[in-house]
């Protein structure tokens, strides 16, 4: 027989019945039954019980194991009384009689249970992470985390993709964060770089010739720790494809992550509609770049309805240049009471209030008024022109908020998930997807300058002729994708000619020497026959965050840092040897210094 | 019709004759036969032949392209004559009549040329590697290790492993070699490292109760460059499995190997048997733990025929304790030419030379007589004995070095290497595989200290037990797999007993505290319940150069550095700014301090 097992802990069944079999693994739990000690027996496969009396030659051995001890198990499978079986596990209705125990990993006072789920601080968790993860929940978001990943690659290969792997100790590559430095003790007093991502690796690929790329690739951002973000390295699903339009990279990714959904979203609905949505509409309509569709509600701007109007806030702020009144429909929001909570939502957003107007059976029998003090200013001709637009009705409600979009957008777009919320409005079990695109090349700066509003590297809609005209008019072919309120994906065709890349960047305010310095080896690739390309990233751990139903990144990490940045189980950072410092010719320059 | 192309470059057949057709790729070869200009177009995928005349409305833009410019054409399929059919590409028996070409990306002069394949000095390949990368071969070379690493995974898969990915940015772990350090910035004066490889981690991810671990790894060591060695990062395919024994972890990465090699092996055999040899036998026998065993050569300890003899170089040696002489035997090696040539190779490898006997036809037509002066010196009897032990005979010629065999075992190595290279005795075209097993567990070092000779995490055979006798008489369960003369594989059993660890740590000279100190995480880990458990790792690049016949690591790797550790295409490492040093709070020392 083995020395350790001849069944995991999930295969015995009845068929098993009368065999002698060998058993390994964790003691989940051992209860005593009036003199019969029962062991839950668990491995990474499931759970066994395993009984012994006082008949056993193993009792006393069995009565001294404590939960969490590893052990190996001899004896010999009995059918359960069918009043014990357990129809929950794949072995509920057998037990083994144990006659041997031999202990093969004892285990010390525990400083947190396996058993139970007990809710724990992060800090013993994170410390005492190779128990936490022995805990039912942890382990399955793991194989969720791996076997996404496994769909993931196949889903590629089956695209035609090819998965390459590019350099970690690298050359700086600015996408905006921090780099995470390296120093070289071969060349002491220079330092390498870990990739914030394999952007310019990806495009160089398309540059020497490869068709389809793909990688699970690690990213190093030194950023400052947030719950959905890993403060130091973290996995995209990163994508590169030649001779490419915006659409066929969409045609190429659609089918992999909506299948990944499919198969890992446990029963949840997948949309197969991915409609696109330019993203000036979408922050009308929702008030952000990552709109959760699942809620249905759409903005309008209702601007022309106030303008003179007896609402004097509304009407003397739109005298302003760039100003506009947009509405945000409530649907079975009629009720004073509710218009007043989101008013008050509003106000601690830090917003003076939201105007609203609600529609509610007269008292008089005479059949719907508007209420609220906003359709009491602009009268009832105005009012109903807003219902009429917005296509509300009886019960229902709208709210109103002004002034220069930047400004209250982000504010409206959290109003409608609130209100979404409260009326109980928006999809549960529904994954949506939507394709945001026309993001604006350049945005103009708090001071006045002209800067890339996101990916520098994405081609220019209209190429170098746009490039000649209004760089606030450019819009890049540069695109998201959302799903629940979560930018998933992000991507873009690139900008592969080196003359418009300089020029984009001129209108940046970087002079070529600039580029060549930051982005010397992509630039000059350019040079030597650049194929038109294009492709983008998706977030491995936010999308099982998604699949898995968690708000912490942390629940789907194997061994996540925590919020500071530090590992606690392995004791990282950590001060380095004088002699490690000699030879990277480093000093730590004092704190007061 | 797509912006790009209809089709690609390998799928044009006759079946497609008389269709309108758009190709995009690079222009691999333009050639002018008499006003009939022809462009081969070649993409990943494939080269297409393209032509126009006078006629052809692209026959002026046709004129201008270089090579290894990017360009589309328009134009229809067309059957070739048949003396041109070329019977070496997919699409040798069409060619494509341009109608219309558009440059999607120019070229300037190339610094090396794609088409022919002709030699460049390494600087020149590595700083324009996008170009390198172009070239057949080197694009063959990145497509099998694309295939390679997607096997094994596959494989893996179906083996029941499960792949985790392991933290990159975490604490030093001690394997050997120097750790790549990464400043903290959250945490100045603090240093992250980056690991030598996940060895703790897999063994805490068998603690934390998951069974079968892989993960294709990336691996990083500060170490001083070799041409088949990466200077900074490597892969390994990294195993770890729960509950098993060392014949459980051959039988399960056997038939992943075994299935890789022979999937990719392009038909050269790969041996089924892969034997078990022990440390010390691998040594005797082939004078390296890595033995080629395609080299039928077998060396055997000949100490009694010397010992008391004629010959007093080996009789005076043979008197010092922990001396032999071994013999390697040379079938078909019995000529004084031959011999006298492995001699002067000896005396090459810095040895004073190397004995010799070779059986030869007696001139005077008595039969066999065996020649060289060792002969003369031991009589015919003991040359005799040799001869029988060797299992040589006429033709035949054996080698003799003597001495303490830690001190000529290597040379001894490489003499067998060459003699069987010398006589055409290796097998070509065989992949030959065996299992090194028994590894001492210590060693003694130069100052007469006891050291770990190899892994100090592997368990010790006999357990406790045998660390309580003379630690140099004890074997790990470790182990390596060689393969044609290169260490594939490395492995062990691990040592999962506190008690027993600390004990290994303190015979080799590290008290409990300096334990825990190093290996804190996984000490701990070991004390709360943990499962016997063992595994391996094989080396990704390596794997792939034996496949591709390559004797340079960086023909398959995609960007690799140089064997100065710099990249020159990206250009690390840089100085970094001074900003960045300040937030890390590090000052570089000049070089003089």
């Amino acid at each position: 027989m083995h020395a350790y097992r001849s069944h995991t802990c999930a295969e015995l069944n009845t068929s098993h019945v009368g065999q002698e079999v060998r058993l390994s693994g964790w003691v989940h739990r051992v209860r005593d039954h009036g003199g019969v000690l029962f062991i839950d027996l668990r491995d990474h496969y499931g759970i066994t019980q395993v009984l012994a009396d006082s008949d056993s030659p193993a009792f006393a051995e069995i009565d001294k194991v404590r939960a969490e001890w590893v052990v190996r198990i001899d004896g010999r499978v009995k059918a359960r009384d069918a009043a014990l079986v357990n129809p929950k596990i794949p072995t509920g209705e057998v037990e083994v009689y144990a006659t041997g125990l031999t202990v093969l990993g004892a285990s010390e006072e525990l400083p947190m249970p396996v058993f139970g789920e007990v809710d724990y601080p992060e800090e013993t968790r994170l410390t005492y992470r190779f128990l936490d993860l022995r805990r039912e929940k942890l382990h399955r978001n793991m194989m969720l985390r791996s076997n996404v990943v496994r769909s993931l690659r196949n889903r590629m290969w089956d695209q035609g993709f090819t998965e390459f792997q590019t350099p970690i100790i690298t050359a700086s590559s600015p996408e905006g964060a921090r780099d995470f430095l390296v120093p070289s003790r071969l060349h002491p007093g220079k330092f390498y770089a870990l990739p914030q991502a394999p952007q310019q690796f990806k495009q160089l690929i398309m540059v020497a010739g490869f068709d389809r790329y793909f990688q699970i690739a690690p990213c190093f951002r030194d950023e400052d720790p947030r719950a959905d973000r890993s403060p130091t390295d973290f996995y995209q699903l990163d994508v590169e494809m030649s001779f490419v339009e915006q659409e066929d990279v969409f045609a190429a990714v659609q089918p992999v992550i909506q299948g990944v959904f499919e198969e890992f979203g446990a029963g949840r609905k997948v949309d197969a509609v991915w409609p696109r949505i330019a993203y000036r509409d979408s922050l009308l309509w929702y008030g952000s770049d990552k709109p959760d569709l699942r809620n249905p509600l759409k903005m309008q701007i209702v601007s022309e309805h106030f303008r003179g109007s007896g609402f004097a806030v509304f009407a003397k702020l739109l005298e302003n240049e760039g100003t506009e009144v947009r509405a945000i429909p409530a649907p079975t929001g009629g009720s004073r009471k509710f218009c007043d909570r989101m008013n008050a939502f509003a106000q601690k957003e830090g917003l003076p209030g939201m105007g609203y107007i609600f529609w509610r059976e007269a008292e008089d029998g005479s059949g719907m008024e508007a209420a609220g003090p906003l359709a009491k200013n602009i009268g009832p001709e105005r009012t109903e022109a807003i219902r009429a637009q917005l296509g509300l009705g009886l019960g229902d409600a709208a709210f109103f908020l002004g002034g220069k979009p930047e400004q209250f957008e982000s504010v409206a777009g959290r109003a409608r998930n609130e209100i979404g919320r409260e009326l109980g409005l928006c999809e549960t079990d529904t994954f949506r997807f939507a394709w945001i695109v026309d993001f604006p090349m350049f945005e103009k700066t708090d001071e006045g300058k002209i800067d890339f509003s996101h990916n520098p590297f994405s081609m220019p809609q209209g190429g170098m002729e746009a490039l000649m005209g209004d760089p606030l008019a450019v819009y890049a072919y540069q695109y998201d994708l959302a799903c629940n309120g979560y930018e998933l994906i992000s991507g873009g065709i690139r900008n592969h000619k080196p003359e418009i890349m300089y020029r984009a960047f001129e209108l940046a305010g970087y002079p070529n020497s600039e580029v060549d310095k930051r982005f010397g080896g992509m630039v000059k690739a350019f040079k030597y026959g650049a194929p038109p390309h294009g492709g983008c990233a998706m977030g491995i751990d936010r999308a099982v965050m998604l699949l898995a139903d968690e708000q912490n990144i942390r629940e789907v990490i194997m061994f996540p840092m925590n919020q500071r940045a530090e590992d606690l189980l392995m004791g990282a950072p950590s001060e380095p040897l004088n002699e490690q410092l000699r030879e990277l010719r480093l000093r730590v320059v004092p704190k007061d210094q």
